[in-house]
């Protein structure tokens, strides 16, 4: 019966997309404006239905992070709004041929943005990523399938249903956001298959989600999220640049997937730096953890193990380790890193360039905080998560990541030899 | 014990991706011309590599066909080299920055093409696949890791050993090219799920191989190949050039994903255009199975059945159907086909442009055969393969097909607020 119900709604969200990749641009943001008005007006019943799963929770026993996550406020509710209209006074990501060109025989061949077709999110508790998720795909002209957590089901379904029916009065297809309405597990196991609806599927959660989806999918999933992030402070650093940077990389919203969770110092500087960074760190709450030798420099600094190396800490912890030049700090980034952001601290031009020729990762940074990886601060006006794989889109992934192209060719008869 | 092995190749690979990328164009392209020149100059030992796999082909009783695309020649072998000099000659498709932005924060934003890391192909019988992947990973600065079916085993040990050698002899780093050399078939097992060395699976061969891929695999995959292709002959079609393109289509070359599979005529047009069709197709050896309404026009047309309209036929036969308009064209291609090359005759503007703009496939034709579709037809000097799938990379993969991006920040300090 649920795999039934799922592929009927894959069914409308693959008819949608059909329609969705005829509709121009301006329908598809008075679309957007439309659901971001709906979300306002009818806050009390978004609100009505959050007060249900948040009793819910409470029941049973959600944790004070996870209620947090769960609630829905007036306020959140004007930033989810927020979000639709600036995603609304964005261009268009689909529809331009960005290439163009005519062969030997006469053929001329453009390739134009096009819509992905069926994007499937399957999330956790936070029900913004509701609106966020389907503004985006509708922004980039796809339908799109959602899969809420449990936990947020009222929420989800009452948000749906204003914003879906918001589109539909502005003239975008029944089914281009839908939201699967069942709380059972094998919902997500059903999506995790099916090819014929979904072109692609996005899990923006934990990695305990992410790794289900990565390694039960046959649906090409793109991989988002966990971030062990570096900061490597060179020997030509600015010092002062450097202690600023770390401790923002670090402390600005420990939680978040492009916080740093290892800190990289060159031995030559270590001991003018770290002092200053462990008194800076202390005074913000964070527990250090050292390798062998920085220890001798701050003894009370609590040693880091082998695993500490390959944590995704997402709170106020940070190693520390000592590297003997720029090849042993790529190495290590190499080694424990999960490709997301990285940052060298450095005047030096050469140690610069290196760093961001031969580091791989999503987003190479020389001078700045690894904070910066999001689709605002990149200008992308929004994001649908941030990828780790580099299949398809790497980094923050904006209404531009979610669409690919086709080729179209003009002939005149034009046969093979 | 597999498992190790293999796991060891995808470190060495992964250590080689690294270098690559540090490499510049030069050297890629010097290699490239001195594995061409290996080839040539060691078809000796090639071609008594080869003979090995052919007596225990012939010996296990491999059919005509299969032997047929194992075989190895001096002439095959020339144009395998005169395809790595074509690569050599191509543009390099990594380094380039495509785009660069600033931020109002005084952040510097450049999108970067790069290499993926390391491809891993899986593939069957011809051995040129060996030379060819390996040349198109190695021009876009991609290791190789390369697992040829069993059948091939000897020829492609010979040409790994080859090629690779030359490679490093020009400075490419060891591990760059490398073979999987065992006929176990554990090994595709576990390229599928290593995870940590691969960055993509690309697939060539049957439906069956690529299923099972496409199933099992935990590393993301571009799906190649299969294709149910369509050409419709609309009423406002010039019934010369359909006729000329319908029979290229179909007979050109049937046993390639790009060939015609189904051909669909508007109503208005198939008592004129059917006749002659049938009789060109005949001449060319084509059976041809009609819906019953064609077969009222030309009698001696087989009846096709529901499963006709999904086959790939890969042979000299032809699915033929009456649509009452583009409308029912467009609804029965995307009921049947396989997202990979369409194409419609008509001399109508409106109805050539609904038919490029709506229809889902990697190429939409207009007046046109389906049988370019083909990296070497599109200008792209050589293909990997024809992917199928929306994810990255649509229809013919090129070198710049087996690149991804990452942002380089070039920042002055910045924190984030």
């Amino acid at each position: 019966m649920v795999r039934e119900h799922i592929y009927k709604l894959g069914e409308d969200a693959q008819k949608a997309a059909r329609g969705l990749a005829g509709i121009n641009s301006k329908t598809k943001d008075e679309a957007l404006k439309k659901m971001a008005q709906a979300l306002l007006q009818k806050s009390a019943e978004i609100l009505e239905a959050n007060k249900i799963d948040m009793e819910n929770g409470k029941k049973n026993g959600l944790s004070q992070t996870k209620l947090d996550r769960l609630l829905l406020t007036e306020e959140r509710l004007e930033d989810m709004a927020d979000g639709l209209n600036t995603l609304a006074a964005l261009p268009d990501s689909v529809g331009e041929i960005d290439n163009m060109w005519k062969r030997p025989n006469g053929l001329e061949i453009g390739r134009i943005n096009v819509p992905i077709g069926v994007i499937g999110i399957i999330y956790e508790a936070r029900p913004n990523v509701t609106v966020d998720a389907a503004g985006l795909c509708l922004k980039s002209g796809n339908a799109a399938l959602l899969r809420g957590g449990s936990e947020a089901f009222y929420s989800n379904q009452t948000l749906t249903w204003i914003i879906a029916h918001a589109a539909e009065t502005a003239g975008i297809p029944a089914g281009a956001i839908q939201l699967v309405e069942t709380t059972e597990r094998e919902a997500v196991d059903v999506m995790l298959g099916m090819n014929k609806y979904l072109d692609v599927l996005i899990p923006r959660g934990g990695a305990g989600l992410i790794q289900h989806v990565v390694n039960n999918a046959t649906v090409p999933v793109i991989e988002t999220g966990v971030g062990n992030c570096h900061t490597y402070v060179d020997k030509d650093a600015d010092l002062e640049k450097a202690l600023n940077i770390a401790v923002n990389a670090k402390v600005q919203r420990p939680g978040v997937c492009n916080a740093m969770e290892t800190l990289l110092v060159h031995r030559e500087v270590v001991e003018q730096f770290l002092p200053e960074l462990a008194q800076r760190m202390k005074q913000n709450g964070v527990e250090l953890r050292g390798c062998d030798e920085t220890r001798k420099i701050i003894p009370e600094m609590n040693l880091a193990e082998e695993e500490d190396w390959a944590s995704e800490y997402l709170e106020l912890i940070l190693a520390v380790k000592i590297v003997d030049n720029l090849q042993e700090a790529i190495e290590h980034i190499h080694a424990y890193g999960t490709k997301h952001s990285e940052a060298i601290i450095t005047e030096n031009y050469t140690s610069a360039r290196q760093f961001q020729k031969i580091v791989d990762a999503a987003v190479v940074y020389v001078n700045a905080s690894t904070r910066f990886t999001d689709g605002f601060e990149f200008g992308f006006g929004a994001e649908i998560g941030i990828s780790t794989q580099k299949l398809h889109a790497r980094g923050p992934m904006g209404p531009e990541q979610l669409t690919t192209y086709k080729y179209l060719v003009f002939g005149n008869g034009q046969v093979r030899e």
